[in-house]
């Protein structure tokens, strides 16, 4: 059976990442893609890397023929998304890669994205897009929201420790570096290769993230209390990958433990053996996850890592996973590309 | 029906390349890896971002049951294949991704590599493995030469060309740039990052670079006379990828339209629209070749450009191509991959 | 003596450019910076790396006193730096780093950049700014026209030897190789590090380029008979860094050793021994260029480089270098800052 | 009055630094070089970034008569360095830039660095070269030992805070991203171009890395107690630059008082304003430290970052700095090169 299914914001990274794992994808077709600045075009003019593929020509939103469309996958700005998504019928599935229903608690989403939300009834319906720790609730879900790369980083290393009460809650540092594909396509002078090539800076120092709104939501209701991570991205020069070294107080083989267990049986999140470390290029264009443990020198001292792929894991690749739940199609169908090294 | 497949010199990355290819194949199984200086080692631990696989454990070849086996990939060191093919049974399907039978002429090899050929009965065998010009040839060879990775581009630039008897033969240049990882996984200080990182250099220039024995073999051959191109390679700072920029006297018009016509039926090799221009970055870590013709403001000046991933389409991904031919499979199993980009 | 200095346009790369070489100059001091949208900033705020200078609050061109400067370098944008450099006052000497006035003939610049120019008067007595061919002349010149940085580095190649009568005129092609910080701090997709990072393409092929312009009066007005070269440039993924290959017809010894004469005794222009290869990381960041000579295979045939920096000796290096002469300082003052390598 | 100085183990990136340095020198001269495995050649050779100087061939140690020198830099791998400099003329000064003698302690070295000392008198003697914090040993000093790059970097943050007692001793992690450069030019497989660019990845995390033992002497020392940190470095693909991310306990406003006091009348560390974040790139080939303070959102924690240029400020920039205090000289001679953007 083949689902057909539309990709709005087709013209973004997330995007065409959409398109690039699809390519291959055995039961699903692309039947309308939008880019409004960019309508009218062919999607191999936008990105001459998918001029091989037979994909329709991008058009505006308002053309798309949804009710011939099973899954629409948004991956418009943020604040778009919420108003596009308000107006899309009914019957058809959601998977949104945009912050838009990320935070379930309109206080929270106004705090952190400083406007209030326009379709504050479709929060509460979204499922929080992480398969791995809400794996039930997206296949039943007709909403389902991408988090944010980063966030979804951190909670790798992090959710199943905080869930077996293993670590210290009140100390816990996330040293992220990134790649620059996360900021998008967008036109900005701290993204030009001049700019981002040979070095590394630090952004949203100090707890400023958007992010950190996923981690508070997401640490908080595990721990049943508040829970507030310290939260530090880094940008490097690197097109694709996410690193997340964090810091905790606990010990370190019963970490190691826990999260060798909770990822056991998971096709896409490997848990290194004591010790081994992880790269950002050994999952780069690929959906997997790579988590490590270190045991520091000083005693109850732990460091965790966690490494995967911003467009993919990280996004689009997540997205698919989980509209492959919610088709009733095999999760990971279209995603076992290997990483590509080097 | 499943073939199963060995892949020698497995620690180098063009029989990392190959693993990655095969990962998604859906007929082809990997039942053996060598990897001398590595023989006992997991290949995740050779190359993390293969972990996710189950793969057999690298060994020796001499330890490998080759009765087993449908067909070898032999991604062994120059010089060290031939010995090593040599030894095969006669019913084993090979195809090598080194050097060493890609010139035919026992002669022209010994000019090139500086020493003579230890199985110069087989070099009349081999068959060279460009796929678009060599089709039916490999379908029922046995032994299959890889080509080199800028041979193959300048090839796709100009066969159809020298074929039809369009372009001056006496006024050929090939200026090439190509990424890193064509030059192996090799401990060589001018492949250290801090050496290469954020510049450009040419290096073998002149007509010293041994991919001109290819030039000449196949150019002359199509020509029915000698033709002697110019070659210039410059490494820059990618890892994978190379850009042929190829200038010609002839008429441009005449020349878009025979590539145009030789590629139309490919399923790899795509002839951009006249004037359009190709980039490394929209065919990496994929099978596609884009080939682009820009007519020179001075009238019988044509410029043509093909780009191609060293790894896949200029070494690995024609090797599965071929090898899919071989094995009587279709000759885009597992190469349907996009290409990643960013 | 200290020569009073202001720079126009000090907000974009060449600017900040000239601010990090006049530092540690010993008789240069910068009395007024000016950039329209950033006026009112301290240039520290716009390029963090001159934080630790003291420098002049940028601001406006129109509140800069011009009778306390000696002279002005003008890193305006194109077409702005006519209109600017035509209201300076006389007695102030001028190094424009723009396109503007580097072509003397009014129907020249008509033709390459699309407009009539709105100073024709000032161009005929602009000086062409590259140094080692034009060095009486810009000693006693008001008006130094800083040239193009492709342009630069053909010139360096080709100048003494079309000047020698040494190669085929009709037969010269330039592939050149350029860093991305040519195209400035300018807001556009395609200078994205993510666009441009590990690989390569061509840009304005075919002979669309403006630096034709130069290329074309320079190279005529020296074998006082029309010559058109052939002129394809790549951007790689380094900021810095002009490579170029050039295709000529000659004699390689008659060549190199026309070259060498010709450089013996330029402070900045190496000609390297015969066969070397450069690279761009050899010149980084300095005022060097290094120029090379290869012999063909083919008879006849020669491959000549040239390697420099294009904002040190391709824009602002050359502009200080020139403003020396123009000042009756010291050639090389500020200038002899050795390659940054790695 | 100009000094004579003499460069051990001039064919690595550190020795190629000096000389990059010292090019532009007023007062030093370069009267040998040494280069075990390369004696014999041309500077130019080994590094044709210099190849416009006039330098000595390089020569092997035991040829290089000390008598007409009045500093040696030594740049020899660790290890090499005690045993050269154990042998050399008590009236000539020294500037180790190896491992040798930065840990006072011979038990403290044999633990880091695995063997016993094999010049332990010399141990006492050798002044860490940390310029800010020990300028008045240093101007006395025979033997300087400079510090490692990485430790260079955490003190900058470090240092005064904890001399003032501003911070939680029992709380400190040191996140830190450095560039390939600091490895050296050693031939790694983890070095290549190819291995490296595009992603990060944690090394010697959980407290193994070397530059521990400098972090645990000397935050003991001003401590008074022993002070154990944290410490996970990170590989990025950059050549140059490293950049400290510490995480602290302690008030936001007094550690930033602290620093800027500490910093104010120094030529070289710039305290940012409170909330500005420093980049790699706003430091790389120069001499300077820039130092950053933000208040965490968690009351009571504080994101100090500093960033230098491993092979300036963090090694041969710091040996030149020192060497002109040695020599009587102005202390930041040769050494206000701007730093190279973009």
């Amino acid at each position: 059976m083949t689902h057909n299914i539309a990709i709005l914001g087709a013209s973004g990274y997330t995007g065409a990442e959409l398109v690039r794992l699809i390519a291959t994808h055995p039961s699903i077709k692309i039947t309308a893609l939008s880019g409004d600045r960019k309508a009218g075009q062919q999607m191999g003019a936008v990105f001459p890397h998918l001029r091989h593929l037979d994909l329709p020509v991008l058009q505006k939103i308002e053309d798309i023929a949804f009710d011939a469309v099973d899954l629409v996958f948004c991956a418009l700005p943020h604040a778009t998304s919420q108003a596009v998504i308000r107006e899309l019928p009914k019957d058809v599935k959601i998977v949104d890669l945009s912050a838009d229903f990320r935070l379930r608690d309109p206080a929270a989403y106004e705090k952190w994205y400083g406007k209030p939300h326009s379709a504050p009834e479709l929060q509460g319906e979204a499922v929080y897009g992480l398969t791995e720790f809400y794996r039930e609730e997206i296949r039943g879900a007709r909403l389902v929201a991408g988090t944010g790369c980063n966030a979804a980083t951190g909670q790798y290393a992090l959710v199943p420790l905080i869930k077996a009460g293993l670590i210290d809650l009140d100390d816990i540092i996330i040293d992220l570096k990134t790649g620059v594909s996360g900021a998008g396509r967008a036109l900005k002078e701290n993204l030009l290769h001049a700019e981002l090539s040979e070095g590394a800076h630090p952004y949203a120092a100090g707890g400023t993230h958007r992010h950190l709104g996923e981690f508070d939501q997401e640490f908080s209701r595990l721990a049943g209390r508040p829970v507030q991570v310290q939260f530090t991205p880094h940008l490097i020069p690197a097109n694709r990958g996410i690193l997340a070294t964090v810091y905790v107080k606990g010990d370190a083989g019963a970490i190691h433990d826990a999260l060798s267990a909770a990822y056991a049986d998971e096709p896409f999140v490997i848990t290194l053996p004591m010790g081994d470390l992880p790269s950002t290029r050994h999952i780069r264009g690929s959906n997997f996850v790579h988590v490590s443990v270190v045991a520091d020198r000083t005693p109850g001292r732990v460091v965790i890592m966690a490494a995967l792929d911003n467009l993919t894991k990280g996004s689009s690749g997540q997205a698919l996973q989980n509209a492959n739940l919610m088709l009733g199609e095999n999760e990971s169908a279209g995603l076992m590309l290997a990483p590509v090294f080097p």
